[in-house]
């Protein structure tokens, strides 16, 4: 671009209502005498502009699929690793049954591989050329219309598409929608992290040792990687809503919908890419903690095996019967702050109805896993089977 | 749901946060002896829940799809019958240069077709069971969770996915989205309708005969229809944020971000299928006045024409000088209120430049539509490529 | 309203594009001979749905003021008789400095007694009628459009507006925001709860004795009133943005924003009055653990006081060699899991600096509390100083 | 601030998830020797940032007051002078009853009066110093807290909030949706403009002589201002819900939604002001062209005076049946392409109805104007009640 005087550029923009317009002016001096007469022939301001937009969306998506195999990288590491590393499952943030970390990491593994797959999937319909006219009829062209623009799209190496879509921003909110996928995606794991970090849970940590992350405070160990993240992934997602928005756009060109893209859309790829990178660095960074979570387990008294103790008594008692004796055993071990297996071993129902083998394999954590591996397998397969990225 | 107390389920969903509790013990009531110990073996509410929600969506995106196609259909017919009726192409609400009216159809139909292509594309990902239990291991059924969850998906006609999705909402956010496009896309074609409603416009009315259509003014032709689909696709696209930051939910299973899918996601629907059937009912009751499209285009001067003059003139002047000079007659003819053609035929630089033959071309609007009849072509193509739907 | 017949009244309305003409049919058919004449005389369709939404906001604005005067009654009760129950405050999830509960409950109420004035402030502006004619001009009624507003709008008990505002909605879009201002607070609090109800951190408790929680897991004590509390202000704040974007309406009177209220704006005000009312229920039947919230604080090895550490050491060291000194012992005490206070005690440059009394101040943590009970007392002040309850 | 190295601060602000921390080391090694160990003394970053935010609001309030003063200034004269110049009213953009230009331009101005007054009134309560310490208990400050942030305060001119705010952002998010309605309302005004400027309406133009317009067509007077405001408005708009969201925020400081405000604020405002800024531009180029205004209303047949001759009918025939009436007479008016005026007199109730002079009064449109001077002087008052801008 240092070809053009920007400065002039912007200001002459902001007169006309469209920077194409002084560009046109700029590259018409800049052409030699055989192209001056043809500079923008047949072409509207918007061709110009959506298809430089195109290009820009190309370059765009190509980081974003790189980052995001970054990210993906890393997951597949952490999955594999830590397979059989015990940890709190939690939902509405209580324990509710065992995991792995190897699980959690293989969940952010297979939702990066569904939006890398999702980014590729995109292109074909969206990367094409902007070429209609005035008001997409090509008029100027008579009966090269069609020509010209192949031989515009095979030049750039864009697509064709079925129709000039000037006033037609599907694609754009397509786009638009994806980005802001991979970008809540992103917060998705950061918010993870940032949980996971608590200093009541200390699972994992991705501070930088010597980093100061506190004004105030010397001992504070902020997991300002993930924090950034949620940062970045809010601020993408809340501009996806002004693109979806500009699919109303007026007859054949609109006033105002369109120029909102301008500012949106580099907008939207500049937060999604600085959330993957955040995401990114806090994995990149990040310590497991194995023995606290372990320590997590073992604090909650094996509340976090009710559910692996009322299916041992169910075929004795009933699902419902089973479910009301370990709500009153869980409630006891609470209050009492016992090991759940202790309070369970003393009430006669349970010995009535359990085995002491079936007791001790009812509290077994790392048997009480389920498909736990086989869906770890599974990510790990989803991630490997992508197919390499392609170099334009 | 007749087999269900309704009132009671609400009630108790409220008390305990959701749904599946209630329904679970209700459906434990009814069933036989042999099944009841095995009611919701191995499942979570949210299994319940999301499987539920995975199947209406199913039914829902037939039933958009279904009208999606009615859209599709009234357009092809204008497409096709108005490949040549004359109208204004109008970009920032400002006269252009000339189109068809059978163009302006075949873009609301290429859009149209495209929604459908991409409602068709989203289902093998989106529409698959949910099936983890707890916290998504499949513990409870410790080796038989995968036999399980392929035989539960099959029953249900679903797909497999790659790994439970309680807390990765990205098939949601997706689905979410392209409903969102169809929306917008449906207030696009709206919002055209009523602009070319419009009292100085006229072009298409959509006034029912008999209709009363204000309740103070006998004359009013409100574009009631068009009307309704504006409102309901801004009711739609309002609701697709709520579902995008959806995507951040925590841990195995979120604390307030899914539940906002039980409210957002059928009124998703809901107002989109409303947005659709309003586009139809417009469409299917609109009449069309070629005259006035001739009339407008009369009105104003020729000026509609300046562009296809200034490409005459522009081999003798070259594109600038034939820019400004087009430009100066354009003014004239405004400020007379003059025909352009005349002003032009006046001008002793026209005069020099074209003969009297180019002249006339230069202000035959029929002849100057350039690829609108093979842009046509193509927009009725892809609607009748579309494959038929699937019947479930 | 079981004076109309419903069924028609929507039927006709979908048809006319508005519910008022049908409306208006049917109170004349009910009104005496000699009052029939003059139904809807002088209004619009708009004036009649305007109205009757400004009599419903009022309504809505009491419900919500008193469910807010509930939620802050019981803020104050805590924020009263926790003034010196020390916690652990917490910066991005992280131990910062201590705090008491006393001063986090008066946040709340401060934030609780700032909506209400909010809410009280915006009455005035907002609850006036609507009455303009066809298009603002009150033309019907001649030279006496000025003395009948005034007088309907005394009927009604409603302020009389500058000028009618069929089209400029700025009074709606701001009521709007004020409850989503509410909602967004709503969820804070209950964000807040859900945090400290975690299985890890446990100081707060929501759960009914009793209830069931968890269709699988029987001893999950979910914190189901801020769960929901969360999604319902989540869904109001979706809202938002649809009657913030109604602002833009076209002319006199608008084709399809305005038509967007009639949704979006009850919903505003149920999920609002939705996510107080779980907020208060949450609070209403929480538990308060002061012994985890202690154990909490002690479980961190006393780096929570390491910047009241480095504030000790400051005037000796300076403030920047006292940071790094006490990052370092901070260090130290992480790694090997002792009390900060032996570790500082065991160093020569804090022996060097300070006194036995100033080190034993420095880790006295309600010593350290700064203008906890000021800030207390003044939230308490303000919450006293709201004036009653206006009756209707 | 170029008293600091840019760069260096840019870096390591990422680097800790914070500008404050290395803006605190820069402005010690800047300060005196005695001031040096009270840098930053018992604040904490965000102590800095938001007080920052805050001080820069108050800037960014006074140049959005002084630029919405010069829209309403423009808005007055026009009021002013077009209080007698006949327009169509137009709802749902159809002919509805005649008003007058300076009507709308008193709507425009109102509307903007009203907008002032809300960015006046919210400065009390927003413009406040944020001064807590690490969590917000003034801990490092002993007893002298209040002390010192009355003294902070009254140094930088801003009030004392009742307690600190760093988790509570009601203030921000207050002042953020004030900005969305001045956003919204601008465009409203030039979505206003835009209507009237099409071709076939033509009532005003903002065209600024010379000025090219379009890339490709000479004649083009493209509302290049109005367009710019309207997306400068969407793009504000659609930054509200992100700062709406930031109100949850966790505990006492936030992992991601308060980071969100550093770049959502400060382009919050920018995009509201160059808004303002576009519809001012737009405003004082803009021609209004009364003879078409006229001719407009002329070309419709007399059909905008439908409801003023079904007013002077219903005395003799009823609301009801005059309505019906002159319904069929409209709708001959329109197939017959003749003025309503002469159907009606050719109609045999109608003359049976109304004397010679009725009908003539019937179809005089300055006599129905109603209130419409009287609502213009109220805006005008309204804007001259305005208090003068105060100077901090």
């Amino acid at each position: 671009m240092e070809l053009f005087d920007l400065d002039a550029l912007t200001r002459d923009a902001a007169a006309s209502g469209t920077p194409a317009i002084p560009l046109v002016q700029m590259l018409t001096a800049r052409a030699g005498v055989a192209a001056r007469g043809f500079v923008h022939w047949g072409a509207t301001s918007q061709d110009v502009i959506d298809t430089a937009l195109v290009l820009q969306m190309w370059d765009g998506l190509d980081l974003l699929e790189r980052a995001l195999r970054q990210v993906a990288g890393r997951c597949a590491v952490m999955a594999d690793r830590h397979r059989r590393t015990l940890m709190a499952g939690r939902t509405l943030l209580q324990h509710a049954v065992p995991i792995t970390f190897g699980l959690k990491a293989a969940r952010w593994l297979a939702l990066t591989t569904r939006l890398i797959v999702r980014l590729r999937e995109v292109r074909p319909r969206a990367l094409v050329v902007q070429f209609g006219g005035a008001a997409g009829t090509l008029a100027v062209l008579g009966q090269n219309g069609q020509r010209v623009m192949h031989e515009l799209a095979r030049a750039l190496g864009l697509g064709v598409p079925d129709l000039p879509w000037h006033a037609e921003r599907d694609r754009v909110a397509e786009v638009a929608a994806r980005l802001g996928i991979v970008a809540g995606a992103m917060a998705k794991v950061a918010t993870d992290i940032v949980l996971l970090s608590q200093t009541e849970v200390g699972e994992v940590s991705t501070h930088e040792p010597g980093a100061a992350r506190s004004s105030a405070m010397p001992h504070k160990r902020n997991p300002a990687e993930a924090t950034n993240a949620i940062a970045a992934a809010r601020l993408a997602l809340s501009v996806v809503p002004a693109l979806m928005a500009g699919l109303v756009q007026e007859h054949e060109r609109a006033a105002g919908a369109w120029q909102v893209e301008w500012d949106a859309l580099p907008r939207l790829f500049g937060h999604t890419a600085s959330a993957v990178h955040w995401v990114h660095h806090a994995l990149a960074g990040m310590e497991i903690d194995a023995a606290r979570m372990q320590a997590n387990l073992d604090a909650s008294c094996g509340l976090i095996m009710s559910e692996a103790l009322m299916t041992a008594l169910a075929p004795a008692l009933g699902r419902d019967e089973a479910y009301r004796l370990v709500q009153h055993l869980a409630s006891q071990a609470t209050t009492q702050r016992r090991p759940l297996a202790d309070v369970a071993a003393a009430d006669a129902r349970v010995r009535a109805s359990l085995s002491i083998e079936t007791m001790a394999r009812a509290f077994d954590l790392s048997g009480y896993l389920g498909s736990t591996e086989v869906f770890i397998a599974r990510a790990l397969e989803g991630y490997h089977a992508l197919p390499a990225m392609e170099t334009r």
